[in-house]
């Protein structure tokens, strides 16, 4: 049976995340019901990551299996003429079926913004963290490169993560000013449920003056949650990348600005 | 009695306007309450920009006469807690009574966004319009200027405009690149009804290579509305600022990117 990959976009506010729960809507629910229509048969989603409610896409890769025949505009239009306004289809195409969006994936990248400044902001209330304290970033930079390389990020990992292991490999942790955001990239060969925000949560704690740069380091060595910062909200997540083998021709999206969204 | 101006910023998606209206939620209607909470009194708000249903702002300046007496941080939190999240007061600061954020207006500045890109993005759904085929930046900043200066732009009004006079100084027309965005900057003494938009929708007619950059300036001259583009959709449009002489010292915003919203 034929196999398509597919780029997502979402704006996460008003689900329940990716996976199909029993409460509340769901990401994957919403795009396998689209795809099912297209196809006249129902299809089954399977993902790169799994983002918990309020988090948003500029590039979520899925994959799914269907006996449908249709040229991959078909498909693209068919699906996003059946989605939501806050749920869009990027691109669709064949895929080998040996490809699959959550395995065949060797990285993921998420980009998380803070927006810092004095006030509130109306446009950006679910798409950014507001700080209203001035951050030093420059503290921040210092603090990142402390916990590249491959750990256990016990430290960073959310009560209710269900991974086998605490031990991840990330990639890069870069911090720049963009505007009055302060966005965070962030890449891992796979992240522990709520990593991404438990890390931008220590990175803010640093920013504020509440602890040194080598802080950072000191909590990820301790492999104690408790010891880290807050959890960042939710709504200043993107899941922006699934990074895959170059024999499978994934589209690589363009760099993530908050010029885009 | 003390007089007060205000910035606000403002997500127009779920508004019928900036106006009380006596159908739809207006934002006049909301920033009245939330100051006349914080006042004790009932306030009556005048703005810079009538902005209508759908449109946003970041830059709209606004004024209000209360004999409560607050120091300025006060009012500014205490509106922001009484505010829904859709919208947020900037700044707030002494005004001299004969300031008015309507009439002391020298100038008002939108800016449009166009989100020119093959699919659609569910991020941006409210905020841009989307454009799906490849426009010509470079013909639509060669048609610009063509409008540029005091005119009768009668081409470009609304049909329920209700200026006395058509007669508008347009000041700057601009046009740049932001990422997958065409950022329009627009600053007039001020605007007939739909101004912007009709001269936005008229750029992308030009853009889409349906008529040629000299038709803008012909439009313009031959004042019938029939004549020109279609009108662009609200939600792409931004209040970005009002524009006064120095002397109220009213905080000038910083440059609008996209970046910031």
């Amino acid at each position: 049976m034929p196999r398509l990959a597919i780029g997502i976009e979402y704006d996460g506010t008003r689900f329940c995340g990716w996976q199909r729960q029993d409460r509340g809507a769901s990401i994957q629910t919403a795009v396998e019901e689209a795809f099912s229509r297209v196809a006249d048969e129902p299809v089954k989603i399977g993902a790169a990551g799994r983002t918990d409610a309020g988090v948003h896409a500029t590039g979520q890769v899925a994959h799914f299996d269907t006996r449908a025949r249709r040229d991959s505009r078909s498909w693209l239009l068919g699906a996003n003429s059946n989605l939501a306004p806050d749920v869009s289809v990027s691109w669709v195409q064949d895929v080998p079926a040996e490809f699959n969006a959550r395995y065949s994936a060797v990285a993921r990248t998420y980009h998380y913004l803070i927006l810092n400044r004095p006030v509130r902001s109306a446009l950006n209330r679910d798409r950014a963290w507001w700080i209203h304290g001035d951050l030093d970033l420059a503290a921040m930079q210092a603090a990142a490169p402390l916990v590249l390389g491959e750990h256990d990020f016990s430290a960073f990992r959310g009560a209710q993560c269900q991974a086998r292991t605490p031990i991840r490999d990330l990639q890069r942790l870069e911090l720049r000013r963009s505007g009055r955001f302060i966005v965070v990239e962030c890449r891992a060969n796979a992240f522990l449920h709520h990593m991404v925000r438990n890390i931008v949560g220590s990175l803010v704690h640093i920013g504020r003056g509440e602890a040194p740069p080598e802080w950072l380091g000191s909590v990820l060595q301790g492999r104690d949650r408790r010891a880290a910062g807050i959890t960042a909200v939710a709504s200043g997540l993107y899941l922006t990348r699934g990074h895959y083998p170059a024999e499978f021709g994934i589209p690589v999206p363009e760099q993530f600005r908050p010029d885009d969204l």
